[in-house]
């Protein structure tokens, strides 16, 4: 079934929230090099992989984040399994593809409608450094949504959001941007910046990276950037901490017992 | 035949330089919406329109330069066609992908694995918002390199390279990083600007966007950013301004005109 554009990520990001209380991202960034062997004969291992991770994992979500660098190493077949992977993910589960992409306008506009209009991605993750022409193909389109980066979670975010202050730059920038369209990449490492960040941008959804592998602090990232009793507006993501729990055939139970645990922990807080 | 990463882009650019002259780079932006018509009956359009392309303008070309989005636009065929495109460019000629990508080390090392060492791109363009992390796969392979966005071409350049003085701080910021495997891009279309990007840049070499659809001076250009008169370390992009010069079945002929013609123009103030 193609998936289509039927609702805006705005509207089923809150429907899912109302209906399963989940606030958790899954990040698919399903690394072709670190796959289970049980997988690795099938004709697309990538997909074969995604469908049991969502099989198992689909009751915890409230979104799903693929990353793109993780679908182009494997070539047209990554491309197939991304395609795949879309369509499979129950439709009113919102798809974020995390591809941090910013080009100029024209160039923009062919990301927007690769991304949105053909593959049926309800969000995207976009660079704010070229300026408001990155954001103007979303701006036009009814649905669509994109996530701007604000604070990211490596190790060197510190280079520009945090040293040259950046973070704040752009989180005054992003005000006059809708809501309904537009929200903030806040990296769940920086946790001395996220009250901050929740200050300069109430109301605005932020996906939040760095928890898990990365080391954030989940008990710091909910007491500081969730928003409202109604709509906390925030997305707590896990990528190689929840899909790459175990190796063997067992994984994606493995995969269903960390995305449970953390929805958990993140309920206590919620 | 496979192409493979024998040289460096270093050296193939300035081999390249002294073999021909030329400063031209080619941006192949293969827009599907605006191929003409005679390619669209073909199996795989994109790549019909970029061979024919090649063959006609390859004696004026020091570099080619094809952006991911319009590829990526056309799916699995467009894929394809990438990959084709960059096996048929002569070995001598390198090859940047403009992707303008920039994410966090492991998924950094993804993107650099595929498009470096896989597909063989000589060269990429990348990012510099997340730090140093972006870098750090380019920095670690022996022939790789990476032109950093440092100051952008389009209208909203304006909003963080220009008032938040990111094209001086990104400029500082490169000054550790070898020559060899850093360049920057840098917009044509500030010109004001080119003076101090060269002054903060001696030795770096200059991807230039800008000239031609987007209205940037090229007198300005040469006469600010030339390095040296051995290397001049600059590469003049044109895209649309020569692809694009006529929409029937002598399109290629057309894209030679307009390439030899901006080859000579630049060829003046050499």
């Amino acid at each position: 079934m193609e998936r289509t554009l039927s609702k805006s990520f705005w509207y089923k990001y809150r429907a899912r929230w109302q209906s399963s209380y989940s606030l958790l991202c899954i990040g698919l960034d399903s690394d072709i090099t670190q796959l289970p062997e049980c997988v690795l004969s099938e004709k697309n291992p990538i997909w074969e992989f995604n469908r049991r991770i969502i099989d198992s994992t689909y009751r915890y979500a409230c979104a799903y984040k693929p990353n793109l660098a993780f679908y182009l190493r494997d070539g047209m077949r990554g491309l197939e399994a991304l395609q795949l992977t879309i369509s499979y993910i129950p439709e009113d589960i919102p798809v974020i593809l995390d591809c941090k992409v910013g080009d100029i306008g024209s160039t923009m506009e062919q990301y927007v409608s690769t991304f949105l209009d053909i593959m049926g991605f309800d969000a995207i993750t976009v660079n704010p450094l070229l300026g408001i022409d990155v954001l103007k193909p979303i701006l036009e389109r009814e649905k669509a949504f994109a996530f701007v980066l604000t604070l990211t979670s490596n190790p060197s975010a510190n280079d520009f959001f945090v040293q040259e202050n950046m973070a704040v730059k752009i989180a005054k920038w992003l005000s006059p941007f809708p809501l309904e369209k537009i929200g903030a990449v806040v990296g769940a490492t920086q946790v001395n910046q996220l009250k901050e960040m929740r200050e300069l941008m109430p109301g605005r959804i932020f996906l939040i990276p760095g928890i898990g592998v990365q080391g954030g602090n989940l008990e710091a990232v909910m007491r500081y950037t969730r928003d409202s009793d109604d709509y906390p507006n925030i997305l707590i993501n896990s990528s190689r901490g929840i899909i790459f729990q175990d190796s063997s055939s067992k994984f994606a139970q493995a995969a269903a017992l960390a995305a449970e645990s953390l929805h958990n922990k993140i309920g206590v807080y919620t």
